[in-house]
């Protein structure tokens, strides 16, 4: 991680478009403010090519799907292709039934993904490893993570980010593991999905992809790890509302105090 | 109700299939999420009897509807039937529109419902009771509302929940009255919503359904009883925040000492 | 603004039906029932006629579109104008892309807006006037914020109310200037569309369109001032809390105490 993302993207507010579920629209959209981006949603193919024109990221998730909207995803991601703009794929319970399988893939062979964020369970799905997945969440299962983000991200040719207690961040080749975090995040909807948005404030900015990915991974852990920090584990809705509190008052002075990243 | 409900639900963490509105998909899925539960929300028919197969319970609400959510009500209710898992109807607003009489018609002649849970005004409706409902709002009528549950649980041979400042349940013969609660709970969208989730991953454990119903309605009465307890009347982000940490807090001792129940 | 709208709102807890956004859907609900109004939501053309023949008012917020919904809204608009209930437009992002101009334009062309409110960008593109918009963000742009309140609602014979940092309001000869709210406001989603639905609730009351609207968005701004108070400019979750809690507790006396209007 560099520490001086959070500043960058503070200054340049990327407009990040979102083609997202309906149930965590709102906090996503919150998120990403809260960290300093812009959001914008839609699902609508008609406007898609034009909102990623003016847009910084795209980030794509399956947590609610129709077919018009699985439209609205490959026109967004083959127009963020063609303007040269990251795209993030967060495969929100994949591993739950064939057809999230099958829109995966065809997202996959006609989308150039930057990177993939999911939990254990979805990520283990997209590497063919063996893995028990509760519906949306990670669920548990043996299998070194460090291992299947790198075979995952070798497979997608792509920066692949497994969030859960530990983060690991993989390109293929390197892997970074965070150890930052609260047991709160899993306790609240769309904590998964809002680290795939700011993934894609991030991936907006100037440095490598795999640097990127690591300091958005590790921003969020960290205003995650600072909103719990006077919490009890029952105070859920507390939570919910330090997050956005503390992802506003993340810089990278804080960032860099409380980071602990290890590389393999 | 049975003072190991609670325990027994944090144990078991049901995964509950939700097919609900865009008003209060977020809030509902970190009800769930609060008192233990884990939630999955989709309205696609093509992955319907797949998510159901793996689910405790399935929560069919009425709020936002469009035919392709109607399909997917269907299919999962009829998968749910098949696999034998508790279904809840949540008819909300169905004495607004004719539409929505039509719809809840059709799910109830081909779904079968191990109970419905709505307000006074939506249960009148579905007694073909007068009531002066109000838009999605319970609103005012007359009528004996322990009588109205008790018709209307014959009537659809199913566990009838009617949710307010006094709630009752009734599987046709016995009636339950729970005078817990707060008048806030009218206050925030989709506390009836989330009452009816929370009724669908009750009805996972293993007790009789009548017991297991009112536990739901207890427990959550309960739990927005403790979340006011320190608020004024005008509080209700803060009371919007506090039933997630009670919810979450709560447990089987607090639902013994707060416990109103009577039985007619 | 006269001092007695938010006494009559809370005494005559208007109906106000909403076709809007998977972003904003649950804190507009929230919202309206924090300042004593009763949301309904639907998108549901089947039972548009039969919302609005029971609503006091209807609010269009084009923020999520799709085709379903836009043949909701001209049903629901067309419905409201024969009922002759106020119907208020929120062109969410009409400068972000043709498309949502063009659905703006059909909308237009086919309903009676009583009024319509946008940020600086949204309303200088139904101006036509040259604006720096981003996505759905206001933006920056140059030009008489006054001028282009009076010019378009000349232009489409109707109130509009530009929300920002100030607030203009015409109705194509007057124009009032409210200098209340908080930096806060754009930091979390959904606060103009809140305050949209919220000029709907007040245009249901008895007065002229114009006093209303005036009246509506000074005591938003109020509101969101007050929640404001005592917190730091990162706490943008607290915000989203305090502004339910504080639309809750404005009264007209508050109201009267802080507003900062002005006449052009």
């Amino acid at each position: 991680m560099n520490f001086n993302h959070i500043q960058q993207l503070k200054e340049q507010n990327p407009l990040v478009h979102n083609i997202t579920n309906i149930v965590v629209a709102n906090y996503v959209a919150n998120g990403l403010l809260s960290i300093g981006a812009s959001p914008i949603m839609s699902n609508t193919p008609e406007e898609m090519d034009e909102i990623v024109s003016i847009s910084q990221a795209l980030v794509i998730n399956i947590g609610t799907l129709n077919e018009e909207q699985i439209d609205a995803m490959i026109l967004a991601g083959q127009s963020a292709n063609k303007h040269n703009i990251p795209v993030v794929l967060d495969p929100v319970g994949v591993g739950a039934t064939k057809y999230r399988q099958e829109v995966v893939k065809k997202l996959i062979s006609k989308i150039n993904f930057t990177a993939i964020r999911g939990n254990a369970g979805e990520i283990a799905t997209l590497g063919e490893v063996s893995w028990n997945a509760k519906g949306v969440d990670a669920g548990n299962g043996e299998g070194d993570l460090s291992q299947i983000a790198k075979i995952v991200a070798k497979k997608y040719d792509c920066i692949v980010a497994i969030s859960g207690e530990i983060d690991y961040i993989s390109d293929g080749k390197r892997v970074a593991k965070i150890e930052n975090g609260t047991p709160l995040f899993p306790k609240i909807t769309g904590s998964g999905c809002l680290l795939g948005a700011i993934i894609g404030a991030f991936l907006s900015l100037d440095d490598d992809n795999f640097t990127l990915c690591v300091s958005a991974c590790a921003s969020y852990a960290i205003a995650g790890e600072l909103a719990a920090k006077n919490l009890k584990d029952y105070q859920i809705g507390q939570f919910f509302v330090s997050l956005l509190d503390n992802l506003a008052l993340l810089d990278d002075e804080l960032a860099k105090k409380y980071a602990k990243i290890s590389y393999e």
